[in-house]
């Protein structure tokens, strides 16, 4: 295309940015308008993409990390001839494909955006799997703004593609100046980005961002620049093209004050309508057969960490499936997913300690079609908490797993523990969260894992408990195991992890006087099992939950959720972690945490009217 | 001090730190003896410190970043002459109170670290209470690790800092090459890290960590350098000085394997004691006396959203008292703490969009006396969780303000609607969770936060809800409000926020087929009003909760809870959002969620027996 075609184009994308925020009432025209010129030149000259097929394996990705432009992608989607122009003036309606901010909902789209600063580490993902497993020549291009390179999620992924030389990776920044209510910090410092990014290893081009010629030579410099990832600065004007309102504060997130005008200001709609270039390559490489693995085998009443299990089953799984990969924050040694890292060290990825990047690489992952186990202390994935909210808006399926769960954990103390992460999990859409207490429940769990639908998280536990279950024992998803019952059962104990073995505890102690107690071991946490529950609740009248977890958004709230349904409910009881631990023993922790089976005895005595033996 | 003093001082905290661990069987001796001499110059020469006054406006603050390597900041306790030996024997000992992890449990500890990263940020928030509002000469050390430079909130940090010159903020960073399973990106390349910082606007001197008059300098030229912070990057040697241990890898976590060899070779245990420097500056500035403040009043009917009465009475607040401090993430104007940011510019901290350095500023700023309220949207609130987390474990009052919250945000769709952050705030520990329904309940509200002992989470909505209650009413944490009841009530509705609103159109919906039901705000959604609750149960027999936010977590699992004691519960029934939503009008939103009148009425219909009349 001829420059003065390109820069037509860009005026093209700016009224059509103008025309969706019109229609719908709403969005970010302004924030479009800075970025057309390089979304013009991007689709028109660089991007190599197959519309017809966007699950083609050779596909170009494209990220608008900035995704509150949503309309000048949808425009750049109506240059490519998929998106009609009755279908661009749905935007933000209901049912509309064209959301506020980009989803998977439109097939072009890999990600949901709209949480600032996860472009760039998510096409990190992406871009590995490039480099380290497709092999295949596809660029990750991501278009971002200049406000959201203040979010630390940014500078983790600056910092792990500098350092993995992902010269696949192209980052354009729309240097506007603007931010949501006022100048960024650096307005059109082009050189105090650069000197960022090239500290980080990166290779870098300032431009003007409006000057189709300059930005075309800057991208081809990105996509010929081997060995460092390129990052395209580009110097633009918020609104650019609208006298009143092009480099204008107070014009973020809202309809242009005078679309017609502005439309006729920007030279008038056009539909000028681009062949993208197509991908070149497809083949991706031959992958070594998977093997005939032995599963984990343990002995019953052996002593072993569920933690333990999960690294054992992870490695055998990555034998057994050439699709799964793992991500590491650096803790490896300690949740064990470093087993995986000796067996299998092509598809094992170092994130060091930066638990964002950590998992927006299993969400880049996962779009490219791996199944990512992501894993930290359970603790420390609090840190990416907003990044899993948004993988579940994307839809993607993400495995996640939290060692070190609970006060169980010992000396640590609390900073180490997994004390709130059920919540943090189970309020997450589609989530599937899982809480072993044995070891081959763990590898069975493990291995289910890959198949699920959307995220699930299993919490794993630093100290070695007994194995109670067989080898071959199974554990489906939403399941249970009744591990003691009897006719004449007074309450029912639910536990999960480690309290499933301080419920059997208690069980044995309450007999010994007399009171015969259900134990339940509720290894899924979300889904639960109804119908076990409901039968223990029909047989025994009294449910008492303990977890080693804080009171709310866990096992106990999970339990009370089943009975949520207007009918008459069992009686209910929950015994969790209510105070801020210190640093003790576990058997102090779970004691001094009232978790343990002389707590759970003792509230059984009570709920059934005996005095409490002590 | 001499020089060879220093050094031998290091040694002491050296030995120290290996005993520590020996005594308490585990703990991290080898991280604390490569930082080692950067703490003796650091006690000896640098800092100034009342330890028998802890509270002393003008100490400097010490952050142990790397709060794994507490036995080096429990040894330079004792060598400040408040830990004894015996005391330094309990490390990680339950009830001691020198903690895995350092915590407020001991009075010259300001906040708990041992979640890598957070170290610097807090710092920075408590470099700005000192350059801005206390006015006062005392300077913020933070010692950290090489491996946690890797979290993206040390970049959020170090942009903050550089950008708001904060000259009084040293950064120490003890290069010691090695992380928990191996080395670091960078290993001892200084320049690297120097580049990085210095991009960010940071003057450094790189030094050998182990060369104690190297690091005096260091320190004097940091303590001296205007105008910019400063980075002191300190070559290390994991486990200096000790033959087999020092600079190897694997050693990392664990006590020393031959203890008592180790504490020969670094020369025996020793018992300096360092009288530290006291501080030189107490006097915080005259600051102007709070206002007689009209508190902002609504008439009733007016349409007005909560974030807006929130901005209002926060201005308000604002003027009231002078210890209100407020953090914005680049989002001020929509969550409307602008509103303060106008009132009171001096106290008013523009973070950028940045949430992990906003919530970490407000831990700093509280940490020295300020009273903080950090917002942004309660979606982005997620991006800090692990922070809001360590911040209950600091035991330090912060103040959470996230706005947008649920589905009737509208159009925007659900990468910018808060739907699980009552999940995530209710599982903090001491934690209250307020959502209001009404301006005037916002603004008490607003200003009950204040004094709240620990972490108080604001929720706030995007569009206008008419004001139904009176400027003079009272709304105390852990109550509610029966906004309709009658004596033949069938059911119990209860909501927060817009669902109020949603529960009383129900109510009347309801009353005209000649069903009559009970109608409770519930805007404490912790504490909940358990008397009120009971109330209702007993009276109703039956509640339904409606909520706009995913069914885990929220005002369903806190309703529950409430039942959760053991004697025979009332049938409860929950409205949520279950699906993912789109683009949408607030109608089409709270309509497709389900938690709408006709949803509320259709459901009390189903519940009392009667036909769907539709």
């Amino acid at each position: 295309m001829r420059y003065d075609e390109l820069a037509e184009l860009g005026q093209q994308l700016r009224v059509d940015a103008v025309r969706a925020a019109q229609a719908a009432g709403s969005g970010h025209p302004t924030s479009s308008m800075s970025a057309a010129d390089l979304g013009a030149v991007l689709l028109a000259h660089h991007l190599r993409y197959d519309f017809a097929h966007p699950a083609h394996p050779g596909n170009d990705r494209l990220i608008l990390s900035k995704g509150h432009a949503s309309p000048l992608l949808y425009a750049l989607y109506r240059a490519a001839g998929v998106v009609d122009e009755a279908e661009l003036l749905t935007f933000r309606r209901k049912g509309s494909r064209l959301e506020g901010h980009p989803t998977p909902r439109l097939p072009w789209v890999d990600v949901a955006t709209g949480s600032l600063g996860q472009g760039l580490p998510v096409g990190v993902g992406m871009a590995l799997a490039g480099q380290r497993l497709d092999q295949l020549p596809y660029r990750v291009w991501v278009l971002c703004g200049d406000s959201e390179l203040a979010e630390g999620s940014v500078w983790e992924a600056v910092e792990h593609a500098g350092h993995e030389r992902l010269d696949n990776l192209t980052l354009i920044v729309d240097v506007n100046r603007l931010g949501q209510r006022g100048p960024t910090r650096l307005g059109w410092d082009l050189d105090a980005y650069a000197a960022r990014l090239a500290a980080f290893g990166w290779h870098t081009v300032a431009v003007d961002g409006h000057d189709v010629a300059a930005v075309d030579a800057a991208y081809r410099e990105a996509a010929s620049t081997e060995g460092r990832p390129t990052a395209v600065l580009a110097r633009t004007l918020k609104g650019k093209g609208v006298a009143g309102v092009e480099d204008e504060e107070g014009q973020h997130g809202k309809p242009l004050p005078d679309a017609e005008r502005a439309i006729e200001e920007l030279g008038g709609a056009r539909s000028a309508r681009i062949g993208v270039a197509l991908p070149v390559g497809s083949r991706r490489p031959e992958r070594p057969k998977p093997e005939q693995v032995s599963w984990p085998r343990y002995e019953l009443g052996e002593q072993v960490a569920t933690r333990a299990a999960f690294g054992d089953a992870l490695a055998a799984l990555g034998s057994e499936r050439d699709d799964v990969v793992v991500l590491d924050g650096e803790v490896g040694d300690s949740t064990k997913a470093g087993v995986f890292g000796e067996a299998h060290p092509e598809r094992y990825f170092e994130c060091y300690i930066a638990e964002q990047q950590l998992v927006a690489g299993a969400v880049g992952l996962r779009a490219r079609g791996y199944v990512p186990y992501a894993v930290t202390f359970a603790a420390f994935l609090t840190r990416a908490h907003d990044f899993i909210r948004m993988a579940a808006v994307s839809g993607l399926a993400i495995q996640l797993c939290g060692s070190h769960a609970g006060v169980s954990i010992g000396e640590d103390g609390p900073s180490q523990m997994g004390l709130e992460d059920l919540a943090m999990m189970r309020a997450v859409h589609g989530s599937t969260v899982l809480h072993p207490c044995d070891a081959h429940q763990t590898a069975y769990l493990v291995r289910e894992m890959a198949d699920l639908p959307g995220i699930g998280y299993l919490r794993t536990c630093r100290s070695p408990m007994p194995v109670i279950y067989g080898p071959d024992e199974e554990f489906p998803v939403g399941g249970s195991k009744v591990l003691r019952s009897g006719p004449d059962d007074r309450v029912t104990v639910i536990g999960a992890g480690t309290t499933v073995h301080q419920a059997l505890r208690a069980g044995e102690l309450l007999e010994s006087v007399g009171i015969p107690v259900r134990v339940i071991d509720l290894y899924s946490v979300k889904p639960v099992d109804e119908v076990a529950l409901r039968a223990a609740a029909e047989a025994t009248g009294c449910l008492l939950t303990v977890e080693d977890h804080r009171p709310e958004g866990g096992l106990g709230d999970a339990v009370a959720a089943t009975f949520a349904d207007g009918r008459p409910q069992p009686r209910l009881v929950r015994l969790a972690v209510r105070d801020m631990p210190g640093s003790a023993t576990l058997e102090e922790q779970v004691r001094a945490a009232g978790i343990d089976a002389e707590a759970i005895a003792a509230t059984v005595m009570l709920l059934t009217g005996r005095a409490v033996v002590s």
